[in-house]
């Protein structure tokens, strides 16, 4: 599969709110997850494990993802970046809140390797 | 200057839309900067120069820019996001467009050292 091809899939399926699944099917084993901080998590499970433990605190009510966006890169590998709009009220003070997001996902032999969030304050 | 500081210092003078200025006080001599399709630019007047030919053959109404977003990083160097969203018309055609891009700036030393732009099809 084409870089450009992986990358239509994934906005396909987070369109379709099927985060997981791009986690489960399109993750490499040792994918490395940097969050706005910088803290990185490594590893599909260690990294579908800190989703998991953000959608118990959050109640996500939707999300608009626009891209995906390319810089270079050859036919199979690269990186390209999507816009994340979510739609979440956090559990613990019921505040609605709308998080904006860069995300930008390094892709090799067809799989995800590395994803970067980029935001502004606290996700 | 801070990471930070440069990065909203950037923004605020992008909504202005000083888009020039910034290239001309915050872009590092030695700048690349990296287009969608891979292709790069070396030096701060060479990049500049590509900026005033893509303004000689577009219209520019206006631009929407949200960010900055930030991963990781030191205090004072690192990478932020911008979403761009460029509203043009190309003079060639008249055709109205509405562009939208990611840009990932990398800071060193208070400048910008390079600039890549994350788009889909012909920007």
């Amino acid at each position: 599969m084409s870089l450009d091809a992986v990358a239509r899939k994934f906005v396909e399926l987070c369109s379709q709110g099927k985060n997981f699944d791009v986690m489960e099917t399109m993750y490499a084993p040792d994918i490395v997850s940097v969050e706005g901080n910088g803290e990185e998590t490594v590893g599909k499970g260690p990294v579908i494990d800190k989703s998991t433990r953000w959608v118990e605190v959050n109640t996500f009510h939707g999300e608009t993802v626009r891209g995906p966006f390319f810089c270079g890169g050859t036919e199979t590998d690269g990186q390209f970046a999507v816009y994340f709009t979510l739609d979440i009220t956090r559990k613990a003070t019921g505040q609605r809140l709308t998080l904006d997001e860069v995300a930008l996902y390094t892709v090799k032999n067809d799989k995800i390797t590395r994803e970067q969030f980029f935001y502004d304050g606290d996700h």
